[in-house]
């Protein structure tokens, strides 16, 4: 499978059989070979890169949400086509000037093998290598820009302040958690298992955590683990994870809300009743996606790299290993089966 | 009842009976007569005043819960005592050096004829009277401080931008609104009565207005009066009325929670299931409390008394005559009984 010019390759690809309704199955998405000119129109300014590592992100169930339920802001993946995600790749061919055969990007590219880029302006070109190339699709990639712009930007955390994270061994929870022990936080996350708490606590460096499964009463875990209360949330769960911490929010709590992965199988979600605590605690709440933050990425770069060279924080990673086994990964995100970032390797080179 | 030193005169009082389940009722308060010796102790720092206008605010209905459920940010009445809120007085003892016999003030005090208020610091001396003293009730008091904070420093609007107020026509909202337009917005309120809506339209300027009652899909009549959309959105009201909002935000939208009118006599609140928006639209919902303002008064004051004294914002009061009416009025805020800001007069000097 040479990449020499024009050559027609076969092309494995993940495909969405339809639109899905309810939790995600194996069956809604299939593989298939297609096959793919490896040649670039002359002057259309298009790339084509080869896939080497795909990243899994919850977000993207909420691409294969029927047009009409989805709320305009992600693209939605039509049925029949590879599914769309962020990736990491190295350029085969190109048209675009500021791209050339060798260069390595991430960005938003398909689940297969070879991908024509028509809008090569949206991916970044790795200048670091000395770093793992699959840290773009998590910590020097879309999750870590969450996490660093949801926790510095957003939270504007203190010295000595109380902090939350839930899904806290994830790809953007397991950043939060470090960044925040960096500006002297107390830090407390949860995740769903056992082996997911104990990293929390030996690896991430968290003071406290719990399981969240093992707690019937989530409000009473939160007032376990935070007896004086939370001044920072990084709700990355949404529902009754939401409810219950909004109860446990301290006066001028901040709450970054960079996901609700609880609520994205739902065909109804869960009601949040507590809301009436952010008047009385005067308490902020403030969405993000990262691609608002995608024009800082030099500045994000900046504060995070030297974080991963000098080992200040790490970063922990599921890699599953082929095209095959990616919409087993994906699906693995909504029942907490990955431990860490949820990475597909395509290629290695 | 003159108010020479150390007269003892009688005190009609508005008492609370017990914490209150539900919705308040009539039946939860009682009217007394008490007697007070209008003389402070030499040195007390504490002063006397004689109750002029009262202020019927929302908030004080979670004053009534029993303190379990009550979320330490207000204070809770004791049953057997008047009620509290805020009021204008006209003070007739003192031994606080910064207020002298004949001053008037503005701040927290009882539903009662003579309160003794042992923290006069609590309290703003009134300096400007050409203006209708009971504004201070309203547009110069708390209210007008709520309106102005969470409109322009929790909102920080755009000129064009589309704003919608619940409750609009109530103390905060009239003022959200022709704040709004002075800001060159486009804004539109809601309201329960018929009357409330034209007076939104036509006395206080709004471009639109409907009445919630009537309209059986919320949603559709916020698509409706925004089809482009809300940037802005001032809440009063709380519980399906979010729900609402939350999906016709635009992106980077703000929400100032200012109350949830709706929630407050319910003992099971509505549930929010539309929170995802917060994240897909980036929007921030911040809440607030006016006496974290407080400390700004000189502030806001340069800004909202010229708006008084030039016409640019006119303020409608719904007049309460006696103490005896106070319960009633205070309860017809739940419904929607009063048209504008509702006050008690107990004596107009």
């Amino acid at each position: 499978m040479a990449t020499t010019n024009g050559e027609v390759v076969s092309n494995k690809q993940v495909i969405l059989k339809n639109f899905v309704n309810g939790f995600l199955k194996e069956s809604d998405m299939y593989l298939k070979t297609d096959s793919i000119s490896l040649k670039v129109e002359q002057g259309s300014n298009a790339v084509i890169i080869k896939n080497l590592y795909l990243s899994c992100d919850p977000y993207m169930r909420n691409c294969m949400t029927p047009v009409d339920n989805n709320p305009d802001y992600f693209p939605t993946y039509p049925p029949g086509s590879p599914i769309e995600g962020f990736g990491v790749g190295k350029v085969v061919e190109s048209e675009y000037p500021e791209l050339k055969k060798g260069d390595l990007v991430w960005g938003v590219t398909g689940w297969e093998e070879y991908t024509l880029i028509n809008n090569p302006q949206t991916l970044f070109k790795i200048q670091h290598t000395d770093v793992p190339l699959s840290y773009y699709t998590g910590i020097l990639g879309m999750p870590g820009i969450t996490a660093w712009a949801g926790f510095y930007e957003i939270c504007a955390p203190k010295k000595g302040e109380y902090v939350y994270i839930s899904a806290a061994s994830g790809a953007v929870g397991q950043l939060v958690g470090q960044f925040a022990k960096l500006s002297g936080c107390y830090v407390v996350g949860s995740a769903g298992t056992k082996e997911k708490v104990e990293l929390l606590k030996n690896k991430f460096g968290f003071d406290d955590a719990f399981n969240y499964k093992e707690e019937h009463d989530l409000n009473a875990a939160l007032k376990r683990c935070f007896p004086e209360g939370i001044d920072i949330y990084f709700e990355n769960v949404g529902g009754k994870m939401l409810d219950a911490v909004l109860v446990n929010m301290r006066v001028h709590g901040r709450i970054a809300a960079c996901g609700m992965i609880s609520q994205y199988n739902l065909e109804h979600t869960q009601g949040v009743h507590n809301m009436i605590n952010v008047i009385y605690k005067r308490i902020r709440i403030e969405g993000l996606l990262a691609f608002d933050y995608f024009p800082q990425y030099a500045k994000f770069l900046e504060v995070v790299l030297p974080f991963v060279r000098e080992g200040k924080v790490v970063y922990v990673e599921d890699i599953a290993e082929g095209l095959e086994n990616a919409p087993a990964a994906l699906i693995g995100l909504f029942s907490g089966q990955n431990v860490g970032k949820q990475v597909v390797v395509v290629a290695r080179e």
